[in-house]
């Protein structure tokens, strides 16, 4: 039997570690650090079987999927470079892609990782709140290094669909970072500043379904988004000072009492957005096979 | 039998006038204008009766409701003053409060017209998308004029009930489009921001649900909310302008490369997310009755 080490039960991990019980061969081991992570993931079956030690599994893994932070990842991967199976594949999670891939060159030749994001998640983090079904049709991202073998990739595709993943999306780690900048840190970033707002606790009452789903992902991990905000912050910044300039821009519009200016601009976001969302419903997403 | 009459069959008023219908004995009667939004409303059987001819209702309609836009309801105010019936219930459900009820002041003495604005929507508009269920547990926000009575108030609280509304809300119009600046419209003007990003076409494949979350209400009907911003103008150019400069403060924190002033301001975002979203499930609400 060969074996699939999950290092980190988090929200993530936890859940890839249930998705994957039951993929072709593999015994899915998942490497926990703390006593409570550990009780939980047992009590809800996370994994064939646990362990505080993954170092100690590393020898034996065929495939090890790092869960943790970016800065844990980085310290993993040094730590225990020499532990990795020979011909072994390794893939990540991680938000942001060039920094992870730039840790793992540390690797020796002949362990192959693959940098991967599935673009999955929940308003809450943890075990407790891991469940096999995160990942149903939601983009699973991969960026291969120059020397990534057919065969992991190939074996990286029947995870993903194994896991029902939508579909697989292979680009570079740069794009990745672009793009992931605009769809998905913005958000974050535009969530925690609308709940910076002074009027937060007094506006109970007044909020509707656009204010929940807009702010909803502000009760974020500081301590992780704050690495992943900082690893990509060029693209990050971009991103927001072109939005900054957008939102002055319509501020400008509506003070100027100019309703053809106005109702034009939004005309043109509106119809993008039901572009989009028609492209979208078509299935128009590139599934680019390996 | 009493008669409610609700003006205007849109995703609003169509729903309103589906969820009314058995309310004690009163009879729901739907004036539409299109003939094609006469046929979507009689074969969902969206109200007990359909007319083209509201003003011809009014001297009958013990409750009216109405449903249009802003410039709508001012006209319909304003060109049937002297139709509505001694002693009525006019109330709207318009998205500004203090404009409307400014317009409602031609009206008689004797013509009760309380504002209220249904906290409910979807990203689609129109008699096709109208659906009974569309309040639930959503706010009822009420702005009583000073001659407001007891009875009507009383009625409209009764309406909300059977509509199915989660709490009803009692304020002043000013309070309302304060509040609602940020509440709402802010939230559209950050999605059709983001929309009108030039990427938007270009990062398929890389969206998740914070994504989709936070663009969802930029389809929006363009006519529409360029009433609703131009009548709310000053107090939502203040919050847009107040976001601008939160976004900046994030922006420059990241640059910075001040991971410690960073992680302070999410964590102080994510707390305050946190707790606003634990008292609303405490119920913590205010449901202040009339």
């Amino acid at each position: 039997m060969k074996k699939i080490l999950v290092v980190g039960l988090g929200l993530i991990g936890g859940s890839l570690a249930m998705a994957l019980q039951g993929f072709e061969d593999f015994e899915v081991v998942g490497a926990v650090r703390s006593q409570a992570t550990h009780d939980k993931a047992l009590a809800k079956h996370a994994a064939d079987r646990l362990t505080f030690d993954p170092a100690a599994e590393l020898p034996g893994a065929d495939v090890v999927v790092l869960c943790q932070d970016p800065a844990g990842i980085t310290a993993f991967l040094r730590d225990n470079r020499d532990r990795f199976k020979p011909g072994s594949l390794i893939w990540d999670v991680c938000g942001v892609k060039t920094a992870v891939m730039a840790a793992a060159k540390c690797l020796p030749e002949g362990v192959d990782f693959i940098g991967c994001h599935p673009m999955a998640g929940k308003e809450v983090s943890g075990i407790a709140n891991a469940e096999a079904g995160l990942f149903r049709n939601t983009h699973f991202i991969v960026t291969p290094g120059p020397n990534a073998t057919q065969e992991h990739l190939d074996l990286l595709r029947r995870m993903a669909d194994w896991c029902r993943f939508g579909d697989v999306i292979v680009t570079t780690p740069e794009r990745h970072d672009q793009m992931i900048a605009y769809t998905s840190q913005l958000m974050h970033v535009i969530a925690v500043s609308v709940c910076a707002d002074e009027g937060l606790f007094s506006c109970k009452g007044f909020e509707g379904g656009s204010f929940r789903d807009c702010t909803r992902v502000a009760a974020l991990d500081p301590a992780m988004w704050t690495q992943l905000f900082t690893l990509n912050a060029p693209a990050l910044c971009r991103v927001v000072e072109e939005l900054e300039g957008r939102l002055r821009a319509y501020r400008e519009a509506i003070q100027s009492g100019d309703r053809e200016t106005l109702s034009a601009m939004l005309a043109s976001a509106s119809e993008r957005k039901k572009r989009i969302d028609l492209e979208r419903a078509r299935g128009d997403d590139v599934r680019p096979s390996f």
